[in-house]
């Protein structure tokens, strides 16, 4: 499942922070001057010395800029280019949903396609004990029965506009801390004027590791209504043995639908159905929001994740994991409203584990060092270059330095040490209260103007909050803080007192009003005055704990990712010397265009199929979970093609937050839906290897034949220009 | 809790199998032609091109051999000269517990100290829902109400014998797997001809990773009965929190009693009771077994270890403490049923974490580097040598393969995938009904006539099985297996069928007849033709399986284990030839004695005092698990000396297996009881860091002031020769 949180239940949100939001954060807005403008002697992109592309002939490798589309190498290479209307269509059709995954416009009237699980949180949210729609699957027979999913939050991609000039003028001149914070204003600036309305969503993206800052302008859709899911037992048929494999067999599809003023929007640009499909070689193009890579990393930032980061996360994630498995196993009830969580986290733990495995992978890390070792060494030869050459050890001392306070940071600012979605709540509206006081440009970044609508959505959510579950959840991760700091810590000392994780975690859950999403927007829009009165024991708890989280995020700040920025910025700027453009930006969960074929690959010598059929997922059902097939399909079968194809694999390099992305032929019709990669493609944080390296995608006929034989869901097959 | 695998419960030692057995294994018998005895030119001990003892100046470290004790050190350091009647006393008066800790005798009629969490399986096997002796504590107030503890083995070391030119003469010319077998075979018959009868126990032990072959000869004692056990709320205050943790203040300690038919054993020798106790700066010596070290292992090994071993092992484990937290949670049974084991995956956890955090320390490993670098150049530049130069990069390329077959090594060899009591015994029957058949050196080497009475002590035990318990570990084990090996993996088909994993672990559990010994007794007494009759669904399930664990055995064995195993002898005799005999071998489970002083270290640049009082227990009550005081202390806190030291840290080099030893005196008098390390001695794996490495023991003045205002146990203390 290469979402980038899954649909990013809070509080599982939290605990993956600490390793992938916070690896992010190290790469985070960093200011440059544009590369290309710096005349050094031989330095410009095709000079002599210029290094070769890092991508290997013949790949398919790269999540290229929509603005910064190498049509030529595409041409080349399949015979297709793509024009300038052809990529702004393909632009308009996508869109991103805010909490973690990607998605189509497949309709004139605002109908989205999308995976089952971006939208599982929704369809868990709209369940109950008496209807279990995760498990019977759900159909809206008429629009009346569209169900709004609380807190879905869907963006289009209106806009970019280049603003590296602007950011780089703010920060001329300072370092360090000084120009983090600099840059950190300037961005909430140029937001802000961006932004006109809620209806609006801007956010400024520092590309190539602080290289390029463009600014992306979204149309943002809030009102977003289920319309069709199949049933999880076929939408994730295999379970976690199976994700990240192929060959496969699912149905992880859903449809949403974007409404405005209560009526289904209109839309001019959307994707056309394919009607025969692909079949093995053809062309195939993704177009969606890879969440986050690791690929322009220093050879020190990426042993700190192969030693510190990912394994920490790794030990934290399967203890959870155990948690959630025997509290699921408690009861029915508990295990619908642990289930969601469960998914995310064994998804988050089977890519981590891929990532870890890539980086221990002596080899591969070898070809880091060398690229490492190649780049330092041009920039030592070039006196244009030479002040960069310290770039590297600053930021290996920097990581040095986050070891340090990685726990604290982790556990405390990170909050891995302390989940649960009320939690959550409770210090978002802390801190809203103090930083709305705040000049925008002055907030922390989340809490700009530009932020606030995704902050509404979330903290005036309807979405059910059950207490055995918070207390499930916000027990086991202050044992953990404990665990982590240590009992003698004075933080420690301070949040617990005397009293145990759980004792604690019961007190604040069974105690708090926040439960109620009224209560939240009363105190969100009272303010300071409202919260300072508050007595709920949650707020008061997270007032108390919410100075030394602000103190340790200082610290990293100032220690870790002001050097970080700063350092990544001239790196990148040797990159461009040396590379020129023919590289693209490591991933920032926003619109990218990927090219590539159907094709299978070689596994321990043999063939892989790279299409799979309908008759597949018979074969392989067992009647038991997690390879049970839902009484629908049973039914249904004798109506079913089974040689219609049902999943396929291509060379398309995506990463987690492709889930749910377009498959598009070279007319941009829908042939498939990105919902996985193959395992080989878990290393794909870290770099593509073309000849494993995987997407996985529904078939387009699959769909159709489903929603018709499997579903009877006419309403959606109607809608489908095809 | 520096035990082997504490005390061990089957399931889970199984579990830990994966990394410590298995890492263990590889270093297993070796046989090597004396060293000393080859006459290559300036290839003596004392030859010019030695190379400085590893052994940094003025460290305690060592994990030294009773027979090669460096007297002559200590005598130069302390001022004190151990002589042979001393250490044959000190030899004589420390036992072993077969599964997994230390002891030491301290009376003449047998009664043997350790700790409570060496006996804490026992413990809990006596307990029942109505009377949970682990919370309540033991105390037998007369003999009689001494209980015998099911499957608890005490060895007495008696005699030390050196087999090196015996098992080379049976190796001479032979390679690899011809080389292993052969070792097995002659090791076999060295041990049987050894063991005349129950009450002996002899193993051959291969020291300095086959540099040496020592024959262990032991009074071994199978009738050992509870006399003496704390609450576990003092036994283990702090619990994972404060474990490898100091300051401390734990009162970790238990007695049991040795009987021989049906009396209380009489001794010559024994430990008596310091009348003071130590303060900082006082001479200690730890006697006791440490389980197991990988000091000398090369880089290549070492790399195994930290990329592969450790973290997978951390993850089952982590995810297995997330289970049992979850299932000790559904209630007070379950919660007593699961205590124990959850205690010993924590501290297994807390133990390797410890270790992977040291090998991931770049300046630790580029030490280990270093040294193998030189040793390597010594090798290189010696022409009596030169034959030995392949030897790293031979094991080097053995762990490539090890690291291929791991997956089903471990799952299916080492049964991390059939986790569970039951299945163990299930196994155990079946392998022995084959493996009896065949003469003893023809064996797999632990179903030697020499290893018999120890299988028959745990086939026999009349230790209470839980079928929701087992169900629970086996169900989730089994769910491992399928995770790690996958659902297409031929094996995997076969073992689950259509079932899905818990599923097969209720019918197995539910349906076997195996949960009574004496069921088990009447299958291993039938041998091959009662099994090959039973149609207990646990033992065809063994049937089944055991073809392919025996398949990958051999594969393991070919392919890993006999190239490790020649080509570690081949180093080891260019050690000795660097190094001379100043160093001691890598711990293996058998008697090692230890020298040292009381003395803190500074953490963070404050100083740690080494010794804490007893008062301090009192400050840090928070009257909340596991910080809670039993009542009993509470109750007799007037009566209490406050100021009486409670624990202490030292610098003796100990680890794992170590737990329940004595500190004793130049007088060889008891001043303590090792129950646990620091959190620097968790490196202690890989290397002795004087600067911080402590071993961390109970204090013998809070030991008999404990027994006599708390406890009021009369009949111990009375039997104390102070």
């Amino acid at each position: 499942m290469p979402d980038l949180t899954r649909s990013a239940a809070l509080s599982i949100a939290v605990l993956m922070a600490a390793s992938c939001g916070g690896a992010m954060e190290d790469q985070a807005p960093a200011p440059a001057h544009p590369p290309a403008t710096q005349g050094g002697k031989a330095s410009g992109p095709s000079g002599p010395q210029q290094l070769a592309s890092p991508i290997a002939q013949g790949s398919d490798e790269g999540m290229w800029l929509l603005n910064d589309f190498p049509a030529e190498r595409v041409a080349s290479r399949y015979g297709f280019k793509p024009t300038q209307a052809w990529l702004d269509k393909v632009r308009l059709a996508s869109v991103r949903l805010a909490l973690g995954c990607s998605g189509s416009i497949v309709s004139p009237n605002g109908l989205v396609m999308t995976n089952h699980h971006c939208a599982a949180e929704c369809v868990q949210q709209l369940s109950s004990a008496k209807r279990d729609f995760m498990q019977t699957g759900f159909y809206a027979k008429t629009e009346k029965d569209e169900v709004k999913c609380p807190g879905m939050e869907v963006n289009q991609l209106v806009e970019i506009t280049d603003v590296t000039a602007r950011v780089n003028d703010a920060t001329k001149g300072l370092a360090d801390k000084a120009f983090a914070d600099a840059t950190k204003a300037e961005t909430s600036r140029i937001e802000k004027a961006c932004a006109t309305g809620d209806e609006v969503r801007c956010d400024v993206v520092s590309l190539y590791q602080g290289g390029r800052y463009h600014l992306y302008k979204y149309r943002r859709f809030q009102d977003v209504r289920l319309v069709f899911a199949p049933e999880l037992s076929i939408a994730f048929f295999g379970g976690d043995p199976d994700n990240f494999m192929f060959p496969r067999y699912t149905l992880d599809a859903s449809f949403v639908r974007i409404y405005e003023k209560d009526k289904p929007i209109k839309l001019d640009t959307y994707f056309e159905w394919s009607k025969a499909g692909v079949r093995e070689g053809d062309l195939t193009f993704v177009s969606g929001h890879p969440g986050s890579t690791s690929r322009g990393l220093t050879i020190a930032e990426l042993a700190f994740k192969r030693d510190i980061g990912l394994p920490n996360t790794l030990m934290r994630l399967s203890e959870l994991r155990g948690v959630l498995t025997e509290f699921g196993a408690k009861g029915k009830e508990q295990k619908r409203v642990s289930g969601d969580t469960l998914l995310t986290v064994e998804n988050s733990l089977k890519a981590l584990k891929g990532e870890r495995e890539a980086l221990v992978d002596p080899a591969f890390f070898a070809s880091k060092v060398d690229a490492e070792r190649a780049l330092r060494a041009r920039v030592e030869a070039d006196p244009s270059l030479r002040g960069m050459a310290g770039a590297w050890d600053a930021i290996a001392k920097a990581q040095k330095e986050f070891q340090k306070i990685y726990p604290a940071y982790t556990m405390i600012e990170k909050r891995a040490g302390f989940g649960s979605d009320l939690m959550h709540h409770a210090f978002t509206l802390v801190r809203a209260a103090d930083e709305l006081k705040k000049p925008n440009e002055q907030r922390l970044p989340e809490y700009g103007d530009s932020k606030l609508p995704a902050i509404k959505a979330q903290l005036f959510s309807t979405a059910p909050i059950h207490d055995e579950f918070e207390i499930l959840i916000l027990g086991t991760t202050l044992t953990k803080l404990r665990e982590v700091l240590g009992p003698d810590h004075p933080f420690v000392k301070k949040v617990l007192g005397s009293r145990a994780p759980k004792e604690l975690a019961a007190q604040l859950v069974q105690g708090t009003k926040l439960k109620d999403p009224k209560a939240r927007k009363a105190l969100f829009e009272g303010g300071k005055a409202a919260l300072d009165a508050s007595k709920d024991p949650l707020i008061l708890f997270a007032r108390a704990v919410d100075p030394e989280a602000r103190a340790v995020r200082r610290e990293y700040e100032e220690r870790v990712e002001g050097v970080v920025k700063s350092n990544s910025e001239l790196i990148a700027k040797a990159k461009f010397v040396a590379y020129g453009t023919s590289v693209y930006p490591d991933a920032t969960f926003t619109l990218r265009l990927s090219y590539g074929s159907v094709k299978g690959w070689s596994e321990a010598g043999q063939p892989v199929n790279p299409l799979t059929k309908i008759r597949g997922v018979f074969d392989r059902a067992t009647g038991k979970e997690p390879f049970a097939l839902p009484k629908s399909w049973v039914d249904a079968r004798p109506k079913l093609d089974l040689d219609t194809p049902f999943n396929f694999c291509s060379t398309n390099d995506i990463i987690g937050g492709n889930s749910g992305s377009p498959v598009v032929d070279k007319d941009a019709r829908i042939v498939g839906l990105i919902f996985d990669g193959n395992i080989h493609s878990l290393g794909g944080e870290f770099g593509f290897d073309p000849a494993s390296n995987r997407a996985v995608a529904v078939h387009s006929s699959a769909l159709v034949h489903a929603l018709e034989k499997v579903y009877g869901a006419s309403r959606v097959l109607a809608e489908l220009k095809r």
